[in-house]
């Protein structure tokens, strides 16, 4: 499968978009790599950076310029852009593919509220704490998953370049249904995400610092914390009754632990960890796609 | 201050202990690393790796060739060891120093119940989700910190010594009351260890495995789930009183996140989040001593 488009424009360039474009240009693909946003110091600096080639304040412009259209913001964001753009793109006599990056997928598609049938909406599962294009790295993607939800009316040729260009990266594609995706990912990562920062605040008051006493555990458990809050809160907005759902389960499971805490329940408690060590390392290849496995578990402590 | 003990031995050779004791052989220093424990093959794993110079099976053997003993087990084999060994070690002529790595300090110390002046209870903020002598590292505490809860009683000789031992690992060295320790623990490292349990359970048996579409949060949320279920059984157990404290505090953080976002409260999470990003950054040094800190954030994303 090949990538054909010439000249892909990133609308909004970020941490996420960012990263895709140094990806394709890293990959070799030779086209021009536009940019169009509502704040030009982004774009300036992606410019200075190398990650695009030229860059344009004016959309009707960047639309006409482009065959590929990545929409790069949070989701909130995402939809509203995409109620303005899909509109002028069927309309355009190029009819470009228009693609996006947001976590969530059902209320960006709702919001954008147009049937176009060269939009694919699509989620890359991979990010940073950091933010802004300055953090952008070419190896964010690499064997990472791309999910798309594509509809049975899409334009296959769009799906196909989608696919081809995310290729490029590293990246390996995957399709589910668009409520899938959201139940899904409020599991795997939005609700992480609000533990990392229920967990940051249960911290940050407490006369005893304990932030100033936390090791490698901690470092890990809170880092995502440092994450933008502006994607956060949309993304908690957007995906409301699916996260809370998951946040539900976690509390369950964590009220369900704490019950065989307050029992002394050793049996019942080495059960429980051993179940999630289990679990935790049958996932070590889709979590950890970049790293050799460990095989240092051969020994246990005395 | 220099580490003027000339053979180290330690009761158990796992993770924890291994790593104290490569970290000892890789500072220059030139006395003897000897093993004891309870099962000869970490014992024989460590001296094929070179972490140890040779071990034996008999206790009062080790004790009489050490001027220095460090337990290296989970808490409640710490706990029941020093019961036996402060009293032979007190009877002994030489008086060998004595310490430990163990998570817990309070219930450790009610459990040796022996006031012997030279024993120096301790923990090395540092771990990994690996176990066994095989996992060990020797810059595993490099930056790290190391907690000592020396009673009043404590001979100065002794505190003294196991202070220079540690300041040869790279780590650095902060007292604490026993209380303090077992509370702020609790916060930073225990319910930590409990949340990440808590989030993979939860997961497990979703039937869109989410597991299976995670990134980088996923993989930094739930790695620590991984570890050692023995370890934390024991921990939970011992520090039961305070962690149960700490979840009930994390708990509350999430029932108020939850409430923003039942509410479609999109200022308050921005608060929420924003404060905790705050947080976070403010523990970066501390959290991540090893790395030189992120510039990258001085851009937003659009």
């Amino acid at each position: 499968m090949i990538f054909t488009r010439q000249s892909v424009a990133f609308l909004g360039l970020g941490l996420i978009s960012g990263s895709l474009a140094s990806a394709l240009r890293a990959s070799g693909w030779q086209g021009e790599l536009l940019g169009w946003g509502p704040r030009e110091p982004s774009l300036k600096r992606g410019l200075e950076l190398g990650i695009i080639d030229r860059y344009s304040l004016d959309l009707d412009e960047i639309i006409d310029s482009s065959d590929m259209l990545i929409i790069g913001a949070p989701p909130v964001a995402t939809g509203d852009l995409l109620a303005e753009l899909l509109p002028k793109a069927m309309a355009s006599a190029h009819q470009p593919i228009v693609t996006d990056l947001a976590s969530i997928k059902g209320w960006v598609i709702d919001r954008a509220n147009c049937e176009y049938s060269r939009f694919v909406p699509g989620h890359p599962i991979a990010g940073s704490e950091d933010s802004g294009v300055a953090a952008s790295r070419a190896d964010l993607f690499s064997g990472r998953e791309v999910i798309l939800t594509p509809n049975a009316d899409l334009d296959p040729i769009a799906l196909q370049e989608v696919t081809a260009m995310w290729a490029l990266t590293g990246a390996r594609v995957t399709h589910m249904p668009v409520a899938d995706h959201d139940a899904a990912l409020a599991a795997s990562s939005h609700s992480p995400h609000m533990l990392a920062y229920a967990l940051t605040m249960a911290l940050a008051d407490d006369p005893l610092q304990p932030m100033q006493h936390g090791g490698g555990a901690l470092r890990d458990m809170t880092r995502i914390a440092g994450s933008d809050p502006v994607m956060w809160r949309d993304i908690a907005l957007t995906n409301r009754a699916a996260l809370l759902t998951a946040l539900t389960e976690v509390e369950g499971g964590l009220a369900h632990l704490k019950r065989l805490i307050e029992a002394s329940d050793g049996s019942g408690m080495h059960a429980y960890f051993t179940r999630c060590r289990d679990v935790r390392r049958a996932h070590d290849r889709v979590l950890n796609p970049l790293f050799e496995q460990s095989d240092s578990n051969e020994e246990s402590k005395p």
